[in-house]
């Protein structure tokens, strides 16, 4: 068995046990997370508007009726404005977000998408590391429409998008502290 | 209404229809993304041996029975080896993935993981940029066990992990041709 369960809470402190790449595989990355949703209007609002981030590119398919909306903390001046630039540049970004939408499903009323926390379970959350948990936080509920907002006492929150999917926001500097307690 | 229907297949040109952030959150990234796996080392297997990976950090909460490996596309020689300098180095890492392993769901025969691929849809896949699609499939299977590549044709192909989540494999200059077709 290549892992054991631990025997007591610990934050791994060696490498030893655990599996390694037999190859480096360098100019790979992570580069999209696809998550659907249902009224692009309000998703692209909530991910632009109050959590910041920039729309890179929109792509739709008519023949198969849907749209695609890329998003990533990118800085806007780096956005090719060639349609052909920007559409590599954008699928060369590490960790954009990719939103899917099927087209009519804002209009009906019986859709609503799985967030994956419930059953069946299996995707559980975005995450956002953000300089100050509190101050993010607080930037949010100013700027309206975040859902949920749980655990900002122990410096780690987790905010609902407006299909119900969870976002982590979480800040580097305090996450030893955290895991350690 | 903020976004209005597309009229005909088109990748968009311009951003003037688009929503715009208020505010520049430079320092904001999207960090992870979190999925369940029922077998560890099956997965850590998977995304570090054949995908490449490099696991960044694994942290065990015991009171709640489970454990989450951090996994990226990183180089090995700028992980830190003080337990706390690597925990804040993990969480700022843009483009994580962050497996959750709940203790014991490797000996569960009825668990099995939701793709959010098949009702209730949610969750769609993550996506890998890769310089050479096609000589990334081959590595993978050279490497073995991949369950599944589809549309490789095109010059974008999609893998499963262990539990049945999507993996797109995509390249960044292909894409615009891929899109326009």
């Amino acid at each position: 068995e290549v892992l054991q369960q631990p025997e007591s809470g610990s934050i791994t402190r060696g490498f030893s046990a655990l599996v390694s790449p037999t190859c480096s595989l360098q100019d790979y990355m992570l580069q999209q997370t696809m998550l659907r949703v249902k009224d692009p209007a309000r998703s692209l609002d909530f991910y632009t508007r109050i959590l910041g981030m920039m729309l890179l590119q929109k792509i739709d398919f008519p023949s198969m009726r849907f749209t695609f909306y890329s998003l990533g903390y990118e800085d806007k001046a780096d956005i090719p404005a060639d349609v052909k630039e920007r559409t590599a540049w954008t699928f060369s970004r590490r960790a954009t977000l990719e939103l899917t939408h099927n087209w009519g499903t804002e209009c009906d009323a019986d859709l609503s998408y799985h967030n994956g926390n419930n059953e069946r379970r299996g995707f559980g959350h975005i995450g956002i590391a953000v300089p100050d948990v509190y101050a993010a936080c607080k930037l949010f509920e100013e700027q309206g429409s975040v859902s949920a907002v749980a655990g900002r006492r122990k410096g780690l929150a987790f905010v609902q998008d407006p299909d119900g999917y969870w976002i982590e926001i979480l800040s580097p500097n305090n996450m030893f502290s955290l895991m350690s307690s």
